[in-house]
């Protein structure tokens, strides 16, 4: 890859052979290096599974990971607002150690609870870059940094229902964020935040 | 009025010189209760200036009151995110007053700066009611519904460019807030807003 | 909870363990007290019904009770317009009561057969808050709110087909309504609505 | 006209030069016909009273009529919601008089105010066919048409703010009626609804 | 019913059983009137079938009729564009035919191949009314309403993908038609668009 | 240019001065290529006349061209459905000029008056490309590519109202056109379209 | 036909057999020319390869096509930009040839990696039509046309999640394109696209 | 500010003299440190001029700055599409600078003229984060992440026209940028691009 990132195979919409097929050629050509595969269905889970059973595999992010992780530098902090959130957070925090980052979570932090928020207050502060992860409303972009001044990906979800529009009403919300500062990706995007978040987090400590 | 509203003349549309009549016209009926005017533009609000000189104006709400307010029953508190909210603000100000509450304002409590809005707790929760006005990403009324247990009234403000649609944003997010129990009202509709919450109000202090 | 409510379980995208589990550790902590969730598919409810014998469950509203129903105070009447509103109805009213209103039920009284809903005014009039379900072109709202100045909630639904964009039409319709003070909840919220509702009708009686 | 119908001319985009010009010509082939101008603005109103000074002009519905009405036969009825639709009612009420129909009408009859509505039931009754013009929330077609069985055309209008979008929710609303038989044209299209009404009128006395 | 119509089951969300009694019910108060049903699945039919063999069933138009059909009276003829509008038009077909119309339907007269409507130019120039039907661009009402000067009922249908929105495009279409007079119903609703054209041709032979 | 067509100055949004200064330059270093500039205000087509004389301007189409035309080469046909429709038919017609085709227009033969449509059925069929320009329903190209198998541009214009939305129902109508091999431009972008059809032209004449 | 296009078969929403029915009447009539079936799904497919073994299968493009392709006469190339793209970029190749052209494909040149589109830049340049087929963000037909002077049609795809709203992302980006003379066909059509660069590459070699 | 940034002033919605007292105000404060007015009309400008005549104008990026620029630290890059993208390009760059990052900016590197873009690879690469402005279809983005693993932040533009819709279609591109990584702001965003990129480009160089 041109611009030095690992290489990553979109699961949705492939086959588990296919998947199976990419994920191991491309760990022959690099064996040093990690693969990523995101958007994994049970059945290409199992595949990978049987065929690959060195893979990392993660089923709440659907994710497979093939080959030894980079060497962490610098560190993403992925906070999501709700239980059903939690998919998204983990395709973040998967991608961003791939992507060569140190990476956590906060869970359920949602705005209708700031006391929870405010109790990990440091933690966000000390990241590196943060990735911010709600559905429904999106509010809990605004409100994080509001707080702290480090660089942060807010990632709208599709949870909700009616007039969430699949995700729409929460990726307008981050989009007109009166927090300035706040940078934006597709719903339920969490690999597209944590790519970014990730070479943030890294250029800040080379 | 069937239902024990006062008599409200809506502006926009209107001449000032059609607004000055329906207004004398609805007081002269009933000079012992209030007439509401609301979106008055500069010219008509100067017509009544002129011809209704006992009228009570306010430039921020572009309201005008005629005749004497009721005597105030119980209290609506109106909540704004930023300040050019402020004329929405107002307009629930003026209306729930007009329509029997007692009600104050609390301005610039945005969810970029939590700790203007965490000073006023104690405030939020003395009201009866809350009316809570926000434009851009609409995200006050979850965070002010997480706070208190208050009856609480949000209203999205055309306040915002490009991706607010002229308050769409705002109004999708009100409706998927997070906490329970937010009710919603149209873009810019502060009159509605207080007309509900004076109800409420009023209904716990009877 | 902060706010005073009751704890209540979103059982959309948990699976029936889940929900189990989550009823059965609540209840627990305070077996005084009434624990709601709603949202609940066929299996969930069979899990329910079968772990937890004492919940009481509704096959309409999807909902189950696990605890004593508070001592009711205050009364909240839903107006469904068409038999297929049925499901928001019912969630609406096993919530109000869960948070503590009196609640009852007024079924069919669509505005194209206006005959029902005059007949049943007297019975709006009494009610300390109103909640009002439609669906298609959302019309209820404004009519019930000509007829009585008691506080309302209109709740849109996803009954329709083509231009209702599954209730889309009705939550515009119901946002724009010309009857004064009325407020608006998201696409099939029948909790929500009765959230309010019920804070409104215990407030009125306090 | 091979439809039998008039001509008219959508003065919208046209010069005064070019309306009066157009309605000379028209008049001139056929002087023992109307001919109707619609959506002229108040130059091109003036331009035609100066140079046509035996038009007849209507301010409020910004048309111009040329030539002598046909004479009637059938009768519409046009019926508003509020005093803002009026260009809209007139629009109406003049092209169904040049299309050949006797045609009256009904104002501020909104939903939010029955009695007014149900107070000329028996003159909605006697019509042959209802052109019924309605903002905000669009509910006033519902509720004729579950009145009378008479034929009746939805006109959605503008007139609103914010989630109104422009006239949309009007729309929506109309074209998800719950009353069976109520067709809809376009935004503010008063014209078009004549059109199709006068038609349904005179082809009941034929 | 008191707007004169028969009585019409609306079979969506509905099971079998429902359905099965509805019908009875309502044929045995009026036997001597018929009953519609419309949208019925695969399997309310069958149930239908079974239980009530006199009904008369559609399998195209989703329909069942029980008891006799009234007199006709009037004729309606239902115009498809394409092949894959026949559901469409066969509900429209029956609908007119138990409300009291004479009905016909001409079918696959798309706009793109124009000498087939030229070749039935007559026929439709006869009908009291017209329903036509259409999906895609939704052009065809335009072509027809140039041809003759009939009233005329547009009905959009689902038909098409990506860019059609399910049938928004068409709905579209027919509501900025340049031909005067096209009136217009929700997208799918040949109920709708029969009802008034029944309406429409029954008036005009009284 | 890479491409080999002409320069052209996109004029929306430039000073009348920008105009005449990149209309200079282009057209000193090749002063044997026409140089076109579109989207030209009253301002702007002013001060090119003053200082550019050569210049041919067009004030419906809102063009400028300096510089000889190229020789041309295949035939461009545009055809515009209603008269409101002339700026976007007149910019493509002197686009495809500049553009290298012999071009021609013919006006006013929208689908609700189908003779002059077939009136010039053989100018049709004689082109090398056309470029079929209509605006409200957009339904002119369907039926133009269903007369001839002649290669085909569609072009919705801004002309309409309300549903209309701003030429949104025109571009839909045109995207899902039963006729095959219908291709569309954006929104009054006779430029683009004249373009192509351009291309097309020379090509067919090589 | 008189267009002179070959007949096509639509299979969305017909069933196996009525495509069968439906191929091999067309076949009988004219044998010595191609038919072609588009949007067959498997069991379609395996109908017509057990009932019509001389049928030509792609499981890829879903088509169908019986009969002897025309003579070729002029060429289009199919550029995809990623692999999901596939079964778009090979309807549009099939067609084509059915349609009378030399037809090739260039496969996974997205925008992302420039290189490998430079690396054909000669090929691009040699075809008569370009059909640019790309899914999520549409911006291959910019990139392209900006790079060569052949004409150009766009075909977004549905290909993508979230905001890309089914292929509306990519819709608008291609109507928006800054190259000129791109034009664009509707989501996932690469039938349409296919049929208007036929002709056009059929018109450039007569 | 508790994030660390500088004081910043919306000007849209504020009268001049608003504008010149806060700027004052502020500047008092912290006689120090920079203050930021954006989105500043002619008539706040000029007002601004004269009355803080320290202040330094851009009238393409409508900025103010008062006091003395931080010490820079890491570079930011802004890349703008057209012409007509400038304003918001050098909104970008101002705030940048207010915010303690070096900047430049590269203009006119449209995707339909790649050779321009591919000269300036190398200044992409060594940008501590790149700010890429596009309107129209917004394919820049995509072009330039797959050149360079620079952190990015694609701002949408208002420029276009018709199917822009103001900027969605740019904005919806940019959020499917089929590159990894691209993160993305509001339409015409140019301050809150530039206040992401210069807190990550700062956090390099620590
Ligand atoms: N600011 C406002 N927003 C929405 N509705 C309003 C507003 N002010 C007044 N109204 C409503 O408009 C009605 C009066 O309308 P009109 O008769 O046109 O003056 C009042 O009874 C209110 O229901
Ligand atoms: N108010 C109106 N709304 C919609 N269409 C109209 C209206 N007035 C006139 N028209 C149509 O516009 C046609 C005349 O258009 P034009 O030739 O541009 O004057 C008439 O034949 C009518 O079909
Ligand atoms: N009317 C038009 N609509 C769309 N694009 C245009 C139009 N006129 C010119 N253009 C494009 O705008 C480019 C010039 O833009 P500019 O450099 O801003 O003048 C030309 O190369 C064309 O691609
Ligand atoms: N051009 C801009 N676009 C979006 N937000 C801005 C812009 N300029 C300033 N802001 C935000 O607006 C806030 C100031 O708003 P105000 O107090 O109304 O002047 C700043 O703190 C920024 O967060
Ligand atoms: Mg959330
Ligand atoms: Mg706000
Ligand atoms: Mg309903
Ligand atoms: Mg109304
Ligand atoms: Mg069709
Ligand atoms: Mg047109
Ligand atoms: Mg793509
Ligand atoms: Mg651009």
């Amino acid at each position: 890859r041109r611009t030095g990132d690992p290489e990553v195979v979109y699961g949705a919409g492939k086959t588990p052979a296919q998947v199976v097929a990419i994920l191991r050629a491309l760990h022959e050509r690099h064996p040093d290096r990690a693969v990523l595969a995101t958007r994994l269905g049970e059945d290409a889970r199992q595949a990978v599974a049987e065929q690959l059973p060195e893979a990392d595999l993660d089923p709440v992010a659907r994710t497979a990971v093939l080959g030894p992780l980079p060497e962490p530098s610098g560190s993403v902090l992925v906070v999501g607002a709700g239980t059903s959130d939690a998919p998204v957070v983990r395709e973040a925090l998967v991608t961003a150690r791939v992507h060569g980052a140190r990476a956590g979570t906060v869970l359920d932090v949602g705005v209708a609870g700031l006391h929870r928020l405010l109790a990990v207050r440091e933690e966000l502060d000390a990241a590196d870059c943060l990735v911010v992860v709600a559905g429904m409303e999106g509010a809990l972009p605004s409100v994080v940094a509001g707080l702290v001044g480090v660089p942060l990906v807010a990632v709208p979800t599709s949870v909700g229902y009616g007039a969430s529009f699949e995700g729409l009403a929460a990726l307008l919300a981050m989009l007109n964020s009166c927090a300035p500062g706040v940078v934006v990706v597709n719903i339920d995007n969490g690999y597209g935040a944590a790519v970014h978040a990730a070479r943030v987090a890294r250029a800040a400590h080379r």
